[in-house]
C-alpha cells in the first residue's frame, strides 16, 4: 500500500489521460487512423515549438534526436563550439568528437550560467566554427542560461548555426524557436509532456536545412531528411514507438488546453515556491540561474545527498535525484518538469522536512512548505 | 462499435497483461525497481535468444538495432555482403553504404530463398569480407531463409560475422544463436513479443565483440561498448523506454510460461493453417520457402491487392498489409506472428472469404476457413 512520489527531473508522472490510451489495443502505424494522430502531434509540436519549421518525432531517447541535431547539419572536420557546465552540455562536445569534429568545449563552472560575453569572445576566437551547442536547461546542475541572448551572440558574431538541447526547457522556458533564430531545437517526450521516454523531438531552421545537404557524417537510422519528407507524408521513416505517439496527442491537448502561457507560468510557479521551500530549510542553490525544470539543492557537508535520496525514496515514497559526477554527495535534485501542481511541491517538500529532521539536522517542520505556499499566494 | 482486428505483420496485438502494465504511472530508470526489471528482462531475453551472450535492450526501432549491429562490429571500406531478396534485406546493404562500406548485393528474386550454394560462391569470391548479413524471415516477401545453413557456410568459408537480421524470426523460428554460431542477432519488441515498438534487441558473440574495439565507424547514441557495460549492470547508457521494458517483462514471462518449444510450434500452426486457407481460397503463396511470421500471397490478376486490404479494413475491421514496392497491387500479406490463436487465423481468413466473394471471386464461403481447422486438427 505503499504510495510512490515521482519528482525526479524525468521521466515524470504521467497523466493519465495518456496512460489510459497506452491500455488499449496498437493501431498499425501505416494505416489511416495514424496518419489523422500524426497530423495533430505535428500541428501541436508546431505550436509548442513557436516554429513553422517541421518538429520531427524520432524514436529514440533525447541523446538520439540532438546526436542527429548534430550529425545532419554539420560534416567532419568542422568546429563545433560546446557550451558545457554540466553532464549534458558536455556530452554534445563528446558526440561532436565521437563523429570527427573539431571540437571546442567552453568550460564553465558547474552551477554558472555562460554569458553573451564570454560566448561572444570564444565566437571572435573561433569564427570558423559551424554549430555552437547548448543545453538550454542544464538538468545536471538546474541551471537556464540566457538563450535568447546567446542566439542574438551566435548570430552576430559567426555563421554557426545555434543548437539548442531543449530537452528539459521546450514547454517549460519560453523556446520561441523562430522568433530567436534558434537553428536545431531538440526535446523529450519524458520531461514537460510527462509521457513515457522513447520518442525525441527535433525541429530545424531553413539555414540549417540547407547545410544538410552537404553534411558528410554517416547516418541512416538517424538520416533526418528521410525523415522530413515521410515526416510531412504524416508517415515515418522507420516503425515509431506508436504507444507513446498516441499518449502524445493526449498531452499536446491538454497542453493546448492549459494554453503555452499557463504551462510556462505553471512551471515558473513550481519551480520558484520548491527554491523559496530548499532555502527556508537551510540548503544552498547551486545555481544563481536557476532553471524551471529542476531544483538542485547543496545540502551541508554534514550531510550526505545519498542519504537524503535513499530515505526520501524509502521512507517517504518520494523519488528525487542526487547530483550527478562530483557532486553526487552534494546535490539533491527536485524534479517539477511536466504533469505538477502546487500540492506536488508540498509533498516534496514536506517530505524533505522530515527527512532532514530524522538524519538530525535543524530543521523547523512545515516552515518550507511555508514559504513555498507563500509563493503559490502570490504573496 | 466497430470492432478492429490487427493481423498486420508488426505492430501486432498486445496482450491485456503488457497492456494495463503501461497505463500504471512510470518509475524512474535509475531507482532500484527498475534495476530489477532489467536483471529479468535480461534473463529472459538470453532465454529466448539462446545465447549467453548479453541481449542488449536499445530504443529504437529494429533498423536502429541492426544499424548498430553493422556500424559496431565493422570498419569503414570493409567488405559487407548483403543478401536481399526483399525490401528489409536489400536495406542492409544501404546501411552499409550509407557508412562507407565495400557492399556486395546478393540480389535475389523476391520470394526466393537463398541457398548454402550460392552463398558459398559469392564468398569464394569475397573472402575479405567482413560480414554477411542475412534477413532471417524477409517480412517483404514471406520467405524464411535456411538460417542455420547459411550460418555454416559462412563460417566455412570465411571469417566474416554473420548478423541475422531475426526481427521477425526471433519468437517464431527456431534461432539458436550460441550453437549456430551467430554472430549478431537482432530482435524487435513489435514482432513475436506482442508490444509496442519502442525497442530493438541485439545480441552479440564474442567474435564480434573482439572486432568492437577496433571499429572505426563513428557512433555515439549506439555505441554497444558503452551500453554492454551499463546493461551488465541493470542500467541503460541513455533514457530507456521505459514503458516498453515493463511491457516486456510481462510478456516475457508469459513466453517462459508457454515455453520456447511452444511459442515456436504455435507460430508454426498457425502460418501453415494461414497457408492452407488462402490456398484453399485460390490465392498463390508468393514463397516456397515460407516464414512463419507472415503470409506472402499473391492475387489473381483481375483484383487489387490494394481493394482487398481496404475492403478488409473497412468492411471486415481486419487490418492485414499491402505488398511493397513492385508488389503493392498484386500482394497481400497477413501477420500471425506474436500474440494469436486458431480462432485469429479463422476471423482473418473468414473475412477474407467475404471480401473476396464481394469482390466477385469464385470463392466457397467457409473453405479456407476449413483448410485451416483442418491444419488445427492435425489431420
Amino acid at each position: 500500500m505503499k504510495k510512490m512520489h515521482l519528482m525526479a527531473p524525468g521521466p515524470t508522472p504521467v497523466p493519465e489521460a495518456a496512460r489510459l490510451v497506452m491500455a488499449r489495443q496498437l493501431i498499425h502505424h501505416r494505416g489511416p487512423q495514424f496518419k489523422e494522430i500524426m497530423a495533430e502531434t505535428r500541428a501541436g509540436l508546431k505550436w509548442l515549438f513557436e516554429t513553422e519549421s517541421e518538429v520531427l518525432s524520432l524514436t529514440c531517447s533525447g541523446t538520439g534526436a540532438f546526436e542527429a541535431g548534430i550529425t545532419n547539419f554539420t560534416s567532419r572536420g568542422e568546429k563545433l563550439i560546446a557550451v558545457g557546465g554540466g553532464k549534458f552540455g558536455e556530452r554534445w562536445g563528446k558526440v561532436g568528437r565521437a563523429f570527427g569534429m573539431n571540437v571546442v568545449d567552453v568550460e564553465l563552472e558547474w552551477g554558472k550560467a555562460l554569458t553573451p560575453e564570454r560566448l561572444g569572445a570564444v565566437l571572435d576566437e573561433h569564427d570558423d566554427a559551424t554549430m555552437v551547442t547548448l543545453t538550454a536547461s542544464e538538468t545536471s546542475t538546474g541551471v537556464f542560461h540566457p538563450v535568447e541572448e546567446l542566439g542574438r551572440t551566435v548570430r552576430e558574431k559567426s555563421n554557426a548555426l545555434f543548437a539548442v538541447d531543449g530537452i528539459t526547457a521546450v514547454g517549460v522556458h519560453k523556446m520561441a524557436m523562430d522568433k530567436w533564430e534558434i537553428d536545431v531545437l531538440v526535446a523529450g517526450s519524458q520531461k514537460a509532456f510527462g509521457i513515457p521516454p522513447g520518442l525525441g523531438f527535433l525541429a530545424a531552421s531553413d539555414r540549417a536545412w540547407e547545410r544538410a545537404a552537404s553534411s558528410d557524417h554517416p547516418k541512416f537510422y538517424f538520416d533526418l531528411q528521410r525523415e522530413l519528407k515521410r515526416q510531412k507524408e504524416n508517415q515515418t521513416a522507420f516503425t515509431p514507438a506508436i504507444s507513446v505517439v498516441l499518449a502524445l496527442r493526449e498531452v499536446l491537448a491538454m497542453m493546448k488546453d492549459e494554453g503555452r502561457q499557463g504551462l510556462l507560468e505553471r512551471h515558473r510557479l513550481n519551480a520558484e515556491a520548491t527554491r523559496a521551500g530548499v532555502k527556508a530549510l537551510g540548503l544552498t542553490l547551486l545555481s544563481e540561474q536557476p532553471a524551471r525544470s529542476v531544483t538542485a539543492a547543496l545540502v551541508p557537508s554534514a550531510f550526505s545527498a545519498r542519504d537524503i535520496v535513499a530515505r526520501m525514496r524509502e521512507n517517504q515514497g518520494v523519488v528525487i535525484a542526487g547530483g550527478q559526477a562530483d557532486l553526487a554527495t552534494s546535490l539533491i535534485r527536485i524534479g517539477h518538469i511536466g504533469f505538477f501542481d502546487s500540492s506536488d511541491i508540498v509533498v516534496v517538500l514536506g517530505a524533505l522536512e522530515q527527512v532532514l529532521g530524522d538524519l538530525g539536522m535543524d530543521v523547523e517542520m512545515g516552515s518550507g512548505v511555508a514559504a513555498a505556499q507563500e509563493v503559490f499566494s502570490g504573496r
